[in-house]
């Protein structure tokens, strides 16, 4: 699973500006990164008027545009998508995700605190798994507090903790990938192989007994 | 595989019209549908100043909203991604996908036409795989040619065509999914069943030897 971590914190604390530097830091490290924003409230993302935004007023359940440099997706849902399942579906290809929001959500969080908000922190709780903080004033806390404008060693502390694995080979070719179908074995390039790894284990990954997957096996018959 | 269905046509000959028609009229026959507008020159579809707007421009490589009624994802990549890995990664929750473009593409056509733009068709190569005109005149073709105004007698012959094999049973039920983690069987519902079994027809359909799979094992082992 690609590596989830949660920006959250008060309105106006300065979440959206913390990603953008984060952001940048880490593709400044040769990093792919993902970015989720949380949306409460629905939104509207295509222009009115669009041949695609006139496929989506039709009806579609899911429109996407297609250019060389870019991909867009639109997808009607029934209820929101589980962080974990969207890293499984749409980010196996970056290295780290950071979500704007979900501060209610499962994953490691970092929140980002200004003194002129109060004194005390959106995340209190053990179940919040805050893991850091990024705070204009010094706090006393049981987890590392950067100040708010020092991305580096944020980024530090990022990569050294759910970064570096993966460079030891956590991922890639970490694992062996075999394909038969009918009966015949189909070689498969590494690349490939990495996907079909990660497209799988991110599929199966909601279901019960499926954690801490060393070996899988599975079969698709069709029936006469 | 969804079946992918593209709508070409000369500049101005009614491609989006006709694609908001038929989707309205395959929704209201119950199938859910997907689109792909072909964009030969990048686009912008989230809006400046916007949090996911910001995250994008930061280098995010993907960038997602969520919110309980939509998903949006907007994906740099290096190079168009073709139809059909796009159907496979993007489109295995949809009974069918009408693109609007893609002339030069690998799937089935349909051509619309009118007179005024010229008495030549697009599509007149067999390599085309023109299926279907929709005409504002009568046009002696090997294929049906359809008025452009009867949405109903073109939605007919691609269901009959494309969706009715579909019902009979080819991907529903029609298949027996086995997933086995770390030598323990899990068990699996029919809808997940689906869905794995979409995704990994899907992910290997790009691969040679693997068209008209019956059975399809894999195996994951990760190194130690």
């Amino acid at each position: 699973m690609v590596p989830i971590i949660s920006v959250v914190g008060k309105s106006d604390s300065g979440k959206t500006t913390l990603i953008e530097k984060l952001v940048k830091e880490l593709k400044g490290r040769g990093y792919r990164v993902g970015t989720v924003k949380h949306d409460y409230h629905g939104f509207e993302v295509d222009k009115e008027g669009k041949d695609s935004w006139r496929h989506g007023q039709a009806g579609a359940d899911t429109v996407a545009i297609s250019s060389p440099t870019k991909l867009a997706l639109i997808k009607k849902v029934e209820g929101e998508i589980p962080l974990k399942e969207l890293g499984g579906l749409f980010f196996e290809d970056v290295d780290i995700v950071l979500t704007e929001g979900y501060k209610s959500g499962p994953m490691p969080k970092i929140e980002v605190h200004r003194a002129t908000l109060g004194p005390e922190l959106l995340c209190t709780k053990k179940e919040d798994r805050l893991i850091a903080v990024a705070s204009d004033e010094g706090l006393a806390m049981d987890v590392p507090c950067f100040h708010i404008d020092d991305v580096t060693s944020l980024a530090d502390y990022i990569e050294g903790r759910y970064l570096k694995k993966k460079a030891k080979g956590e991922r890639k070719g970490g694992a062996r990938v075999e394909l038969s179908v009918n009966g015949r074995r189909i070689p498969i390039k590494g690349f490939v192989q990495d996907t079909i790894r990660a497209t799988v284990l991110g599929l199966i990954s909601t279901l019960k007994g499926t954690q801490e997957a060393r070996r899988v096996e599975l079969s698709i018959e069709e029936e006469e």
